[in-house]
């Protein structure tokens, strides 16, 4: 096991009805900025539940974060948070409003170009604004964790960052809020889950018998409930399950102590600024080709993954191992996510276009051991067609 | 699953060498009161490792600290507290070091009798001193918990008492500082991280997929390498896996949004303060028999904890749950841990002594479903003997 440091201070508040919760965890004297996407909170209803749970305080209302949420819209709720000296920032929605939130709290108070905030990965953030979430949608884990990914439009670049003051301080957890989404982002959310539980575990061994036995945890039951949550929308157990899944995937426990490798994220977050591919789709694109180009670098990682999680015993280690990475690719076509870019109706003339922005962005050596090069890359992507 | 609030603050600093980060750590201005427990650490020099990167703080000890701690003991590091301005705790030890610490944090300035702090459970908390931990010790999960047991000489009562101020502020977990334990004190351990886990599994089906899974990894790990790390007491990889299981066992994780049991604990309890058995051990004799009388109440996830933990698929299920039972026996024996009463010398009178105390601490109705009454209490202790 490597040495680690773990830190997650988010209270989780979860279950059905803990919107009540908001007036406990939100101070009563907060200026709240209400922070949410399309729109689709309003038609649901849930916006006004948070309203109605924020009674007494002041609400300002930032509407209209789009998926992979943009610097250049996340800059004019910096501009409103500003102008109504907001002091708590409250997220309703799922990882795009997260993410977002988290660049304004960052950015509130940042001095100097918010752009740096990116640029240094989060290393310049000083101080930030205080950060509640009212999840409602399962899958890229931003509700439990520190991190956030913003695009800037002008160069197609989605940037990552991180600081330990980004935790958010409560995440209300209440599946039954997932009920009206589409069958697109249950899916979505699914496969982001998954993938990212593989980016912490189809690494190389390092002894991390409690990582592994809880990243092949989370695994096990995304297979066993995928489907089902995407075929019976209001049944509470799965999507309650769906939902705590997605938090533990990415909330810092899995990774901890263990290499990890998220090279299939790099080259998805080029495919999704490029081609405006959904993120988690464009992991189920990369995620097969990455394993079957890497099968070396990841084979003993690959053969327990056969073993412990598609419960595949029979055949040579190589069958196995193919076997394995077939099962994954039917796993994601089983919620209906295409695994390849022709599949999207991008072409071969991706591959040149991603190689170069992998190179703009300085990712030239990504993966747990940082052997991804942009010749390995292309292999991978020639695989992906 | 059940809805629950999980919050768990604690950062958790881990590997060979962390200790080096107290320096960072603890605050430069601190008054720092190290609580140790019967010197071991004086010998091992894991004391003068610690003193050593507290350079520049005023620095008290208070050492003696056994297991068990007691409310007798820990009154007068109160005292030492209290005369020297204390501003910082810091516990350099296993889980009875670490409890009788959070006594203290919550006893210094607490405005009244201090056994109010054990006869509220917590509730009656209103400031504490932060800690620190330096874990010598897997066992108990104290280190990254919010909950401590103090026993009280005058009445041989051990009580639990919790409060969410109570968490470490950080926990460092060097495993090499296991390598010089007494096997007795490693077996114990594992004992202790199974129980616990078993507590947090064992009960009745909620759908908290993600809790089994988690539990189960736990378990099959404890069962994989509790013989070993006993065998070889300077694996590190054995010794640092067993520490990690030990944490996550307790830390609120496994337990948020399932039943809880604790009956084991409760009847266990009332074992070591009469008749001064290890904590651990305590366990290891009441939870098979515990298994066996609630068999029918307990009945799905025996199955599953058959299943999934021990592999065992022939059979009907009344032969598949005795023999998870009889395995459960056989891996505390596996690791030298007596599952009897009469292994420790404790006879027949046993029976009525530890039913008195149970009904003295109003213990009359234990168990996921408050159904283990007094007289399953008897059942299960007769089967003990």
């Amino acid at each position: 096991m490597l040495n680690f440091d773990f830190y997650n201070p988010t209270r989780v508040i979860f279950g059905q009805g803990r919107i009540a919760d908001l007036n406990k965890r939100v101070p009563k004297d907060a200026r709240v900025l209400v922070l949410y996407g399309g729109g689709s909170v309003k038609t649901t209803g849930t916006l006004n539940e948070v309203l109605a749970n924020l009674g007494g305080r002041v609400v300002v209302e930032f509407g209209g974060i789009e998926p992979n949420p943009t610097y250049e819209t996340m800059m004019r709720a910096v501009e409103v948070a500003k102008r109504e000296n907001i002091d708590f920032l409250l997220a309703v929605g799922g990882g795009s409003v997260i993410d977002g939130t988290k660049f304004v709290a960052a950015a509130v108070n940042y001095d100097g170009d918010c752009k740096d905030i990116l640029t240094s990965r989060g290393m310049k953030i000083k101080s930030t604004l205080p950060i509640g979430v009212v999840l409602t949608l399962s899958a890229t884990g931003s509700e439990m964790n520190n991190g956030g990914v913003i695009t800037q439009l002008s160069s197609h670049t989605k940037s990552a960052f991180f600081h330990e003051r980004l935790f958010p301080v409560f995440a209300i957890l209440d599946p039954t809020k997932t009920y009206t989404l589409a069958p697109r982002q249950i899916a979505n959310g699914v496969v982001d889950a998954f993938v990212h539980t593989i980016e912490q575990y189809l690494t190389y061994p390092v002894g991390g018998m409690v990582q592994d036995r809880f990243a092949e945890g989370l695994l096990l039951t995304l297979i066993e409930i995928g489907p089902k949550a995407l075929a019976n929308p209001e049944d509470y157990q799965l999507r309650a399950n769906l939902m705590w899944v997605a938090t533990m995937a990415l909330n810092g426990l899995i990774g901890a102590g263990v290499p990890q490798d998220w090279a299939t994220h790099m080259i998805g977050h080029e495919l999704t600024a490029l081609y405006n591919i959904d993120h988690a789709r464009t992991l189920a694109i990369v995620l097969p080709s990455m394993l079957t180009v890497r099968k070396e670098a990841k084979r003993e990682k690959l053969l327990q993954y056969a073993t412990r999680v598609w419960h595949i015993n029979e055949g040579t280690d190589d069958e196995r191992i193919d076997q394995a990475i077939t099962a994954t690719r039917q796993f994601f076509a089983s919620v209906g996510v295409e695994t390849s870019l022709s599949g999207h109706g991008v072409g071969i003339e991706a591959i040149d276009a991603v190689l170069a922005q992998l190179q703009a962005h300085k990712m030239v050596a990504l993966g747990e051991r940082r052997d991804v090069t942009l010749e390995m890359s292309k292999d991978i992507l020639t695989c992906c067609l």
